[in-house]
């Protein structure tokens, strides 16, 4: 098992951001400047193309900090951000290019290499998970949400399928063949985004994918707009949603 | 044109409760007993078969008035509360329960039912609304939700659609069959609650009522659970709804 190694940390706005890597995978992990003590942990898994470091996983992570009081962690996912793309990455990022140039249907595509790397990122967020959960200031025994949209979803609903220690999750639309199976095994509370005019999701879809889940306590949020417009309320929600569930109190007006 | 009168008052948890009457048809109008100057009105429609008084609704405006500050004000629908049932509201009430014994859908008895009582209602809520205005701490000129289930949805669409001091609005699902035609000219910001296994509200109708609205900002909130089992944190977020859109800050934990 690897432990956790910190490489770089900075602090503003309330919030600590230090930089870690557990073995191959880099990661962020952003907690609060004071009270951070045995905080409640987010695990927050990063959308199809973008990084650890994309400015919504920043924002979100700000929101989750200062206004719940979270310790809040995000790794790179396969062949994204720091991590190298291997021939096959290459291959399927081609693929997907040339199919929304020709207007063919991305769905085939996304939900194929999706799966790929969700296979390879599971046990690379159980390992994550097991070395965050060594430091003093999370500890082994504190509640642990997920938050994930697109690949974040592709990624979480397997994880979280698999991973007891995680009692609620955030997760948005994404096709529903592969993940249908997992997520019926899904038991803890969901919020759920879905965009009521998304252009590259069906609408179906998403409405499946909601279905599937299993847990007693599941809501959906779905707003007009595109895919890329999810109203940034929805973030502020997601804090209450897990104040509620991980037990922590919403100190700002979130 | 009828002025208003009161004709009782109460106060309680921060909350004042007087009893009015506007013409024939009696209402409640609860204010926050400190800042009530000029708050923002939120008019609230009541379900069928309850009343102004039903304890969802004063649940519903304790939210409203102590976590958000609003005035609320909420009037019987004709045959409900205090006012009298004509003999065609016996009959059609007689007709539902009979409908509903027998296994019946009491789809097509609802729709036409409530679309009968709300062309009684819309111009009984627009008077009203004039009257309220007219009290100094409410004005002419100040914002203006609607709040509305079940009844109060098929009273409110069509409300809202004709009224324009109405600038926000929260609904939930209802048979799409004569409201869609309304929903499709309104424009306003509309949040809509929907419950996921409704066991008597079909998935599908409530969907595309919700489809229908031509708000650019809507957002469809959908829980697991059966049709009387909307979550409380829903009331909650009304409030935070109505705070952003009649401008107006949630004050306490909402």
């Amino acid at each position: 098992m690897h432990s956790l190694q910190f490489t770089a940390d900075s602090s503003s706005n309330g919030m600590v951001e230090r930089d870690f890597t557990v073995g191959d995978v880099p990661g962020i992990l952003w907690s609060p400047a004071s009270g951070a003590d045995r905080a409640p942990l987010v695990l927050m898994g990063h959308g199809g193309g973008t990084h650890k470091k994309h400015l919504a996983m920043a924002g979100r992570a700000q929101r989750l900090v200062t206004g719940g009081g979270f310790h809040v962690a995000v790794i790179d996912a396969p062949g994204h951000g720091d991590r190298p793309r291997t021939a096959h990455d290459e291959q399927e990022i081609a693929e997907l290019y040339r199919a929304r140039a020709a207007g063919e249907p991305e769905g085939p595509i996304v939900v194929r290499y999706n799966a790929h790397l969700a296979e390879l990122a599971v046990p690379e967020w159980q390992a994550t998970l097991d070395a965050l959960q060594e430091l003093p200031e999370i500890g082994a025994d504190g509640p642990v949400g997920y938050v994930g949209i697109g690949l974040g979803t592709a990624i979480g609903v397997p994880l979280v399928a698999i991973e007891p220690r995680i009692t609620a999750a955030v997760f948005g639309p994404h096709w529903p063949d592969v993940l249908v199976e997992k997520a019926k095994q899904i038991t803890i509370p969901i919020e759920f985004d879905l965009q009521w005019d998304d252009e590259r999701i069906p609408r179906e879809a998403g409405l499946a994918l909601f279905d599937a889940f299993a847990s007693k306590e599941k809501t959906l949020h779905a707003n007009a707009g595109k895919h890329m417009e999810l109203p940034r309320f929805e973030a502020d929600s997601a804090v209450r949603f897990f104040a509620r569930h991980l037990g922590r109190a919403v100190t700002s007006p979130a």
